[in-house]
């Protein structure tokens, strides 16, 4: 990896001023044990999401592979200069890094990407010595929180579509080199395909697509019209038709004309595929569009929506032709079933809610043999650590459904519990007891890093299975666009009883 | 470039789709004009921004030197099939795609980077081969729209900090791999220094940093105390100690464990430098600090101030400070003189807008001789393109200032001019003549590209000092957080007349 800015110094000055006091202190190779959660799920404004998806895993598991400190990051180090003009970091430092610093020292565990996650739940457990741990998080950090976000927010587009198909058009609006990883995480969450070419191919996807305004408008400079453009449009691609019908007015010129180039391709023996609306209405021209292509016999033509789309607008359309529609002899439902959701700046930026906010957190250091909980105490109890080393849970009810995520001590053993006690992680007040015979114990967790990379990468297909199964598993008012139900995460009794003893140790209150 | 993901395919489908229909129509090296403008300014909700600046163009250039159609890419696109079962694109459409598929015919035009920026106004113009200028769009845009949304945002943070420090924390907050050009953008736009290692150095800055909750913590769960992990922290670099003060409690543990590490510097012969607060009521925090800190002697050390601040909530802070410090006896002008903004998440992720939408569209091709102008035209005049061949430039007043941007046909020239007519870009009714005599035209375009990179590579500095000088240059009122003046964008008469012509033409209306 020879761009400094791009291995192990992508990362903030704090991790590394740090690990020079630990290693000053000796306490740099210490086992240390580090969670990332995140604490709420994304809320953007006056609609939250229920759940999250988790994703980025794979490709934050690569560059912890690449990432090891170089003779250039060394240099770099190396010309930064304390206020009193000396080097800030010492040649003995330097040279322990030279050697260490890079993840092979490190174990983690994590949950399987594309699953349904939930706020304060460890979605990856890194554990190893203290300064390699502390430098892991920033790449972390930025990595996860992204993808995880977008998977998102894609989940919720697929939730307001429904059956229909969604496609990612968000490349051009993502953030600058992240765009890859936003068309990624959307295909995990909820798009079905994407229009960027290459990280489509690279998933072995095909990338989806249908024509620009400027086709439209070079044809019309040249002097040739709309109807000329379709035409040429058709021509080359006679059996994947689909032509955008606002570059001059939709319903007096778009659709007109592209009913004529459908019918042309109709009498040589081909299927037009649709037609793409990308202003206006959007709902209103849906329903006056498929009438006009109705009456002309392309009743099984597609409509490609597009304009800033998301999913509370996604579900605004549909409820709007559910209204409409019958007015204009449409019928809503069959029309809504022919509708394609052209996806992009609101699903890959998140709006709204454009971090996630996750946290990488020391949970435990161990010392003489055992690990020792750390927290981090704060004004309010839901903002403090749950501390030690833990294992985190998901318990299904009689119906199958997921029923609550559960964090214990990992010197636990609640699989073999006949009864589980599952406490609020805030409010002392709130616990609850249920019976195992019924239900059943899932361990989130698995080993993906030990020293090396130990997980195979999986395809795509996966983790979009893992994500629809999970999803399914959700109690529908989990998974409501507005307003959802609140998913629980519970603390064992022996979790919750430690994290009360050291709150009250820290700060000396009860 | 191996990575199929990051070179020419880093684009829409259906820029290949459409440059397929060109070349069978053989118009694909038709000479087109495509300016990149953003419609609005970013909109954060309750506030606005009144300009923008300009970021993104070095990296962007380098990416289009790389950025080659390769022998991985045309695999690629030959396994793209059509419904029909067939190859989505022809072996003579590939055949010239391999020989032609780069920038090498292109040239661009474009803004400065650092400068401040307008509405409406092309910020980069290119020209060439319409193939070529069409597979640049994609790249183009999710390149330019974030450095550009980034270094807007980092311009208002600094209008609210004022004289006050500025650092750049929101590297593992960044969307993913867009962290190093978030950095990059707000080093342009604002910040003075960032916590992002590599890319400070690439940059020519030192990175910034303090130390996080873990240095804490971990010293805690090892049964030592937050006194200790000052201490340490202090034993290593005693001229650079900036001691996060609330992992424990700020007030009655952080503070006074802080002021007892700086006494120990202080006779050891050391400067301390100075506390960061992280958590809570940030103004009333720093109040009761710097009471502290003064009562002992610090009155000189830095308040680091940072969680999820921006451009508001510094202001908020500061006001805050003037009407609350007086009362606990701390002089408030003098205490935000020791303030340092620490600001991560809402700046590098642009929160309340997280996307400029920026637009990139054909405004010309060139056919027997002449460049032909191409519109788009819209429900409102306000999205109606702003057609043809044209130059961008900056009217000064008497006093130096900015006072309106002014597009102009290519073959007008209005330097030459003593009166010129500027048009609002839509409403007909509103357009004012300005003698030239005490005012100055200046050109905002130059060339950077022509077939390979033009442009020389800028420092940093170069950058932060025109975005300095622009807004100096700028109206008070245009700078404002809240409902800032709108500064002016006006189009010559010749350009409004041809644009009102080609909206009659194409929709038949007047």
């Amino acid at each position: 990896m020879a761009d400094i800015t791009k291995g192990i110094l992508y990362t903030d000055e704090y991790q590394i001023t740090m690990s020079q006091v630990f290693f000053r202190l000796g306490i740099h190779e210490k086992p240390a044990l580090f969670e990332f959660f995140y604490r709420k799920n994304p809320d953007y404004g006056q609609h939250q999401a229920g759940y999250s998806v988790f994703a980025g895993l794979d490709p934050f598991l690569d560059w912890m592979t690449e990432a090891k400190v170089e003779t250039t990051d060394l240099e770099a180090l190396r010309a930064q200069k304390s206020r009193s003009g000396k080097p800030l970091f010492d040649e003995d430092f330097l040279s322990w890094l030279n050697k260490n610093g890079s993840f092979d020292g490190l174990s983690l565990r994590a949950v399987d990407e594309g699953r349904v996650v939930h706020p304060q739940v460890p979605l990856i457990a890194a554990e190893g010595p203290l300064v390699q741990a502390q430098l892991l998080e920033t790449a972390l950090l930025n990595r996860i929180n992204f993808e995880t976000l977008v998977a998102t927010k894609a989940a919720r587009v697929r939730e307001a579509a429904g059956e229909s198909l969604v496609l990612d058009f968000g490349l051009r609006r993502a953030p600058g080199e992240a765009g890859n990883a936003a068309t990624r995480a959307s295909l995990i969450g909820g798009a079905d395909r994407s229009s960027n070419v290459g990280m489509s191919y690279a998933l072995g996807l095909q990338a989806a697509g249908t024509h620009a305004h400027s086709l439209v408008q070079a044809f019309m400079a040249l002097g040739m019209s709309e109807l000329e453009a379709f035409q040429a449009y058709a021509g080359v691609y006679p059996d994947d038709t689909v032509l955008l019908v606002d570059t001059v007015e939709t319903l007096e010129s778009g659709v007109p004309n592209a009913i004529k180039v459908f019918e042309d391709l109709k009498r040589k023996g081909h299927k037009p595929v649709g037609i793409r609306l990308d202003s206006g209405d959007l709902a209103y021209l849906a329903i006056q569009s498929a009438r006009m292509l109705d009456k002309a016999g392309f009743a099984d033509t597609l409509l490609v929506l597009s304009s800033d789309l998301d999913e509370l607008i996604i579900w605004q359309i549909q409820t709007q032709i559910h209204q409409e529609a019958g007015r204009y002899g449409v019928d809503p439902d069959a029309l809504i079933k022919r509708l394609v959701f052209g996806v992009g700046t609101r699903m890959v930026t998140s709006w709204g809610q454009p971090a996630l906010g996750g946290v990488y957190k020391v949970v435990a250091v161990r010392d003489d043999g055992h690990w020792k909980p750390a927290i981090k105490v704060s004004d309010t109890m839901e903002k403090v650590l749950n501390p030690g080393h833990k294992k985190a849970w998901r318990i299904y009810d009689e119906r199958g459904l997921a029923t609550a995520d559960f964090l214990s001590l990992s010197d636990e053993a609640p699989e073999k519990e006949n009864v589980l006690t599952l406490h609020h992680p805030a409010d002392s007040a709130k616990h609850r007891r249920i019976t195992m015979d019924k239900s059943r114990l899932e361990a989130l967790h698995r080993e993906v890093w030990k020293g090396k990379r130990l997980l195979e990468p999986v395809s795509l297909s996966v983790m979009r299975e893992r994500k629809k199964q999970d999803v399914e598993k959700l109690d529908q008012g989990v998974r409501r666009l507005v307003n959802p139900h609140v998913y629980h995460v519970s603390l064992s009794e022996k979790l919750w009883t430690l994290k009360n003893k050291l709150v009250e140790e820290v700060t000396g209150k009860q």
